[in-house]
């Protein structure tokens, strides 16, 4: 067996027998746009809107471009990074300070970085005001380049409640409606002048492009407001879609988008869909 | 290179040289259950109610029981006979056929099978007839023991409509609705003189205990006809389970059953959630 | 629209008028196992085996058994409870004081819970002892029935690798390996006097049983020992199977399990699996 | 309960009473990109290499480019034509044509489709020649403009083995390899003179760039022989990726693409990943 040898050593006692097979050249003249590592789960702190930190579980894959002449990246050292950053809070503004410091580790030309979470948000029901933690889906990316421009992606998933207009006109009474999500890829400024842009707010504004919002908690005053405001607010995918697409373009931060409404139907088992995309220009890979 | 040597010269010329590892002793003194493959994808034809045969496109897993004294099972064996089965349309009762095959391929005590699909049915709009192809989920799996005893557990997953009584009582006018899922798995009488059960009548069965079924291709005519049905129906995940619950019943090929219903409410992004389990007693693993 | 009324005044001033239609009688004389939500999310302490206590971000069902004579049960209020018992640290000990205080919420005679989340422990390489957090899928069930017999399951699954041993013995160099994952449901000791088990002791035990643990930050000096280590520790998925059968015996906390292994075989595209299970009587479903 | 009225009356006897709200004129000023169904699940045939067809259970997308003025897209003609071209065999070259009825039908300027599909394909082993059917995850997508110009993008998913270069030099024996997909996006030549492309190529092109495929049924002989030939090629993601472009690069029907392979390495539990764009200019949405 091997004896185990510090970290600080390694580069002098080990490195020299294991050969750093990565660091060959390569000769079929292929440069990639991406090397790197995906699904690493790691423990990160995003800010909140009231400035707290809130813990995440987060999935994150990193990557830099790889020149034509290297054979291969070091993924350990994005671990490494990663682990490291663990303790430092993160928000648009701060990946690229984040993807600076990649490229260096790696010696590379440009940086890529996605982070998947789950984020809280304390909710209150619309009448009894009760509150409780609603989780929304949520992925931060961004790139670096070798100038040094940045691009920065928030993407979320807004659930919400549709109730179709069709069904609301033509029946005698009721009207069919179902769970629906709204989801935005969100093209960020990356100037230094812009201001940050919070989850909070774009979760009100998106699920205010529905028929009525989804709640953690609610009782019963709360769900006959509820259903009563569905009913007086009907709207199919593509009005969703629309009222997000008015909520959007009013964000100062928001360069371009693309945006989807899907409505899980409760007359079918297939979905309404809506999609639609604004200057979305990135070399953000989905 | 290894000159490739015909299958049939298998047995004479390649074998001898390579050790067959999975023969040698075990001495842990340790029997399992189930050895075997899982996620196997192969086309496969299953009888419909009409006697014609629908080809699916099936995720197999296969195991046998592994004694004490086996070291591990022979997995390509599995392979070899799902191959061949291809072309034998499968249906409850045939799947002991299959598994007394599969314990003499592999010289075991006992085997199982579970054979995952997506099982179509042509399904009419409620009003103006237009029939169209829906999917339906379903997991057929067998097991044979040493005593040649079978069991057979038919699952399957009916997607319906559920609208709130409570939503409907409080409320001035509407009542939320959603998507929903009824899951049953079935143990169906495994002795000589049960007839056939067939997934259409269960279908037709299950979406009864909802408030209203949901439908591949509907007009506006059919979608005035769903709604009110839905609102004149008021149930609540329990309410759905109970009616189910009284069809399974009545299901004379049923000996023991599971049964789940899920709404994806529209109200929350959380789902109401309603379970049962009667005489369900089965060595086959969920 | 409805004047918002305060939390707590709901039962004065607002419930008269909303009718409590869940508490209504039903007539078909069905008692339920299981009333109650799916796929909350929500933030929770587990406690760690160091007792700190580690932030999760956990996705949970709560139920309860729903008598013969009710209509429905009150989903609101495991989402108050569960809300609540954000700020208490859970193990598998305080499950029951969670279950018993839901029974008494919702007036029942059972109640179930279980708790999936992903665990985050620090995990050092085998030769350049470098650490980082490696996340572990993990569900803690718990019942407790009309006699305050109380049940508790924790399900872990450990990604590890398994190294072929038929490859190795019949190939002139090499032996393929996969990453592969050991899954255990371990029925635990809910007397007075057993000892917490640690999800970190269950971990370690558990990838003893593979061919070699998996590491999330490695070094060449790391993947030279684990590569070797590797070859000379050849498993199928039944040797793992056993092995980890043998170290889950021992464990004094535990009196039942079910277990199994699946190999995401790198000669296939389908997985190699094993699965065992001793004494797991348990009401808990899947 | 209405009267049924037979879909040939429909627009007769039931339309004049049942608002088109769907037609309604709408206000807001904004064109959406794509309205109308997802996770339609459809048998379907496609056309093999070999020129016979086979069934696949797809799950399908189709929408239409909604225009400023109109308030919604009528979802069940596109449920109507996919029931109606079951019968009809399709592969890249007959999408230009659905895609015209659909636009035609929704009386729409553009129009899209996604057809998911596993598609099988017999594969011999190596040495020991055994055939069996093996599942490759395709993905067909179409587009056609108001100028009827068309794109089409084949999405492939194809499974193999990796083995690593690093840990391969640095061991004194062994080298670690696992599981890995290598997926690609291929936008295809639409004018009128390209030959169609087979996935059975595209599937071998692909496959000869990893260390090894991946088999449905092998016997020791093949076992060996796969062992030994992905330790001869020992390849990073990296080198797959770059193999692979150079294959792709010289299929004369592809005029752009989007690559990446992923391993699912056995010493870590996240993955190896690298990824390449070229000329991959779409309208199409992943």
């Amino acid at each position: 067996m091997i004896t185990p040898c510090k970290p600080e050593n390694l580069s002098d006692s080990c490195k020299p027998v294991l050969l750093d097979v990565q660091g060959l050249v390569d000769t079929r003249g292929i440069a990639l746009q991406n090397a790197g590592i995906k699904n690493v789960m790691m423990p990160m702190q995003i800010v909140q809107k009231n400035a707290a930190k809130q813990w995440v579980q987060a999935c994150v894959s990193i990557s830099v471009g790889l020149s034509a002449e290297e054979k291969g990246t070091h993924m350990s050292r994005f671990v490494t990074q990663l682990s490291q950053w663990q303790q430092r809070p993160v928000f648009s503004l701060a990946l690229s300070d984040f993807l600076r410091e990649t490229r260096q580790r790696l010696s590379s030309q440009s940086a890529y970085i996605a982070i998947a979470f789950q984020y809280f948000i304390d909710k209150a029901s619309p009448v009894s005001q009760l509150s409780s933690p609603m989780a929304y889906s949520c992925v931060l990316k961004a790139s670096i380049d070798s100038n040094d421009l940045c691009q920065t992606v928030l993407s979320l998933a807004v659930p919400c409640a549709t109730l179709c207009p069709c069904s609301k006109a033509i029946s005698d009474y009721g009207a069919h409606n179902q769970r629906a999500e709204i989801r935005a890829d969100l093209l960020l400024d990356s100037t230094e002048n812009h201001h940050e842009i919070w989850i909070e707010d774009l979760v009100e504004g998106l699920e205010n492009a529905s028929s009525c919002p989804v709640y953690p908690l609610i009782k019963r005053v709360d769900e006959k407001f509820i259903t009563e405001k569905a009913y007086d607010n009907p709207k199919f995918v593509e009005d969703v879609a629309r009222d997000a697409i008015l909520f959007i373009r009013h964000c100062d931060a928001v360069t371009g988008f693309q945006l989807e409404v899907e409505a899980f139907e409760s007359i079918h088992a297939h979905n309404a869909w809506a999609r639609h995309t604004e200057n979305f220009i990135t070399n953000l890979s989905c």
